[in-house]
């Protein structure tokens, strides 16, 4: 209730502050007899993990996960998999400058107005270190889908600049530090960021998520649509200020004759949508299509240029946030989006399995 | 599970077919003591209700809701509180032509991949009648939170047609039949929807909602942030592809100084946030700003413009979707996403009573 | 939240006051495709109707359900059930007598220090008519566990006078207004509730169900054990105080060879028990021996005795309830008992499904 | 949903297998600002801990426990606590002679069934090992209550020696190595479980728990009654077979007039119950008097006794248990009733709460 868990039938619940000795989750409700072994979610860890490039925060977190229970002789069990990771890197420093003031943009003044009590070293609890132990149970996720779905994600906008859809290859994705699928936009974007970084200042972005082998008839119709469970898995997610499924927010521009994918059969024999607006998913269940989903990451709020602010006891003060922040968080936040669509989708795939005698 | 209930502590559950006997919800979880009556509900249901203008269905509808229970001499006594409404104008007709044809952009298809069974007759239980129980739990969610805090929505654009913000006025919201705020756009609107509607097509929009007077503090952290969960109520209404909080997706293009909404101690001797690029939530919980949620609505999928599709057999068929339909289902939107908004709101108000000794 | 709910994938909810508009549930999670009409229902809840013997209470309730949505061309479609019963017998008669009182034994007492103001015709939400609803949503359980699990209760004990177990006949469950197993104690117990009724006392009661037929595997290991379920969903019955699983209370007596219940291999191949003081269930999960279940119920607290209490006021009052009671509410729970089991067995019979590829 | 977590608002979910790496659990839901550190949890743990007297098992385990998150400057901060243990005297052994081997009257034939795979080393995650993390998170749930609530367990029968409630004397709990309030009762018990233990055999139990200082209206009335929780909570103990609530099973025997405790006036203004048959529990909602619930915890089915069963393989076996085993797991039971019952309590202390403007 106190709302650090997800999911229903696959289910894991996320403890841990940035600043905390260590960070780990829960994760209940995996089927039994899956492979499993660490590797298998170090994986995934390693591709969100802070440090790699000069766009990323340069704190240093080896994030090495350990699988505390739950696996037996290299499988699953049925019993909840505990995972923890220490957290290395967690520099004792003096946070008398900030402890007392609410940075902009950030939670300090709302955990205030919550609970009167806050763990401000390095955001606490807020912190997006919270989103490893994401990745993590994404990555059991992704064991629970298995090898017929595939999930990727790609950084598609960095500030106002976009990338060009026609120049799209996901191959690209894994060749610069912004998993940008736009050769030509990932020129650009090293140049942008450089020079936001330069003015301590910082950029928002938008991140597209793809899932591709999802069976149709995933997702329940009315509040626990795919759809629905995606918009809330996409926007817990820090920094997230918007979220869409297939044409979006576009969707409003386009006529009823436009909006609608037509069907066909297909040389295979099965039914074949010749468009994808829908983007995998129509009164909440999905098609069989591609379940595209679209995300906007707000600028990181911790930059160095002064910005007015008041502290807890009521005073006006001037905030500049010093440490090692991401210049753009969007980019970081790919490898969690793909986790947390792969998330939703293992929960909707147990849950439909109810359904089967 | 089967997701037909939403909320945690303030929590609805909703039935009902198209065109079934009735359709009704039992919401839980209702503090004791509130004044309740049928018109205090009857008053919002009035707002969606169809055949109100001729840009909505012609369905007619009277939707008479009763209270069965969970109020005793006009106060609530904590007990369940269930809701119905007869259907009335559920004309008995031949559905040959459709019930085993899969409409494009409609959820025949999911349904039919789901369960192998539907009820065809007006959407069955996908049917946007569903919605009517959304805004009845809403109007018992606005007793929940008190006259402190309101809510209220508008259409802020039909296809590519957008408001002029600089036109906002609220009281213009309850005098054109599309709940506009910008009276010049109104006026637009009205010729835009006739020609959509003569061309047997129909249109996207967008829906704001505002609420105002929100305490601070109200939302969970992690996965049950105020926005994650407003992001899955609003994406749940049927026919929504995309929603964002305060800048939403221009968040993604504004740099971080201008994103971060500074605050300064006001005339009262309170904070006083200098802008709300936030939407009013900060870290997952509200500021004390107003709440503002902005969502896409596709354009109706009913359409009298003949669509290639097939059957449940797999059969390549042409449809057409005859009957009483909304040319632009967005406007209908508005009263729906200001219930669903007043239900996560009640629901995150009680959570926080949680934490109070 | 409230707790008017039951269940996690076989999930209902129920609604409505003893002497209110009507009594209902909403049954959601049940697969599509069962087939389902009135009469299967109404089976069950007329063996739990009340009125039809001098041994229950004389409220003449036809109890006549309705299924009012979820049901299409005779099948589940996937879609929320719901049920009513309206109510006819309940008398508009003067109240003021006991609608200060705080009747010894009854909730009155808790629901006004709990909520402020209760509904105080005929018991409100407090009153046994509730557990109508438990029938009714068992019935449906029945329809998902399917014919090959047989669920089946009797009275075995009416305050101080038990059965003969080696007298158990099923069939004469069926022959005796008692649900009584045992023709002899059947005899006893006319004439000992004669006595009971004519001092204007009540007894109290145990019921024993059974459900035979349950694979093994059901139930989850933790806290979700399937005995930790039967127990909260017998004890959530009115007036029950006691329940056990198996050998129960008899367990603690026994050493740990006459208790551990030992295996063979049957005839058939397959695992043969020797024993059951498991009661069917080991380690919280069936073993696909009988799931036995006895619980206690308390002597119905409305008698015609003058007892002492307090009213709302603090006035020390002298309280006799008349009306229409019964004078062993043990009875009646027999098929509520049976009900219960059904349900649990139901909503872990889906669990169950979600293991499986 | 895989049933690990147990409570709604006050809600912890536990993981770790017997000779695991570790066990631990999360609890999330704690309202901040409560004082809490490591000794305020070992406290109760060292009550339970194994290895202290010759009546427990005796594998030796410091259970040290370690608060990995949740806790800032000596205070709760309203984020999820973790809480682990390290599994110090986890032997390596041969577990060649049992791996295949159903244990009877233990968990290995159904999880096997269940799962299709087991953790078969020193039960896995159906070890009574787990209850160490409830009674940590009983400890936090002490917190919650405060120091108004008292809550009190002792053993009241050992195999078919029960105490005599003349000589209850709650001093005497503390003085005797089977939480036993009976002086006289304890001395025999002595004599009685060496006598076991010579045997190879073991003993079942019963145990009372008891807390006094429980507010009125603690309780929802329908499923989630306080009595319909706890009896969930405490069935879910591994060799629990029954439990009751103040007059349990024995309230069937009673009269009517007799079970329903009478009200008065106290002299201190307040209602007063002339005698407490109910338990503390009325309509599933606290009365203000001491909650009382009882349980039957079975022999421990670990036994130097050879017993008959069957392998993983079909194989008829003969069984023998070594290693280091309770004769009476009902002691140890003890503090995890108590733990249980302060679980309840909180949850629905915090449930209650949301009642209140």
């Amino acid at each position: 209730m106190a709302g650090n868990s997800f999911g229903e039938l696959f289910r894991y619940t996320t403890w841990g502050e940035s600043h905390g000795i260590a960070i780990g989750c829960v994760v209940d409700g995996v089927p039994p007899r899956l492979p499993l072994a660490e590797p298998d979610i170090q994986h995934w860890l390693d591709r969100r993990r802070p440090g790699q490039s000069k766009f990323t925060t340069q704190r240093r977190e080896p994030d090495k996960v350990r699988i505390l229970s739950g696996v037996f002789e290299g499988q699953t069990t049925g019993a909840p998999i505990a995972l923890a990771i220490e957290n290395v890197d967690a520099r004792s420093r003096d946070y008398g400058a900030i402890k007392d003031q609410f940075r902009p943009g950030h939670a300090d003044f709302t955990y205030h107005a919550k609970y009167g009590i806050r763990d401000y070293r390095g955001g606490g609890r807020a912190s997006a270190r919270e989103t490893a132990m994401r990745v993590a149970a994404g990555a059991i996720a992704r064991k629970v889908l298995g090898e017929g779905v595939g999930i990727k994600g790609a950084l598609i906008q960095i500030g106002q600049d976009r990338i060009d859809r026609a120049n799209w290859n996901w191959n690209e994705v894994e060749s610069n530090p912004f998993w940008c699928p736009d050769a030509v936009a990932a020129a650009r974007w090293e140049a942008l960021l450089m020079d936001v970084r330069k003015r301590g200042s910082s950029a928002g972005a938008v991140v597209e998520v793809v899932a591709s082998g999802v069976p149709a008839g995933l997702g329940e119709p009315a509040y626990d649509k795919l759809d629905a469970d995606l918009a809330k898995a996409i926007m817990s997610i820090n920094a997230v200020k918007g979220v869409e499924i297939g044409a979006g927010f576009g969707a409003a521009e386009l006529s009823g004759e436009d909006n609608a994918d037509e069907i066909r059969i297909g040389n295979d024999g099965k039914p074949l949508f010749l468009s994808n607006q829908a983007g995998g998913i129509l009164g909440g269940i999905s098609t069989g299509q591609d379940v595209v989903v679209r995300f906007a990451v707000k600028p990181t709020s911790s930059i160095l240029i002064p910005r007015r602010s008041i502290d807890c006891f009521g005073n006006e003060v001037e905030v500049v946030t010093k440490g090692r922040h991401d210049p753009c968080v969007g980019i970081r936040a790919v490898p969690v989006g793909e986790a947390m669509l792969a998330i939703v989708l293992a929960d909707h795939l147990l849950r439909q399995r109810t359904l089967r005698d």
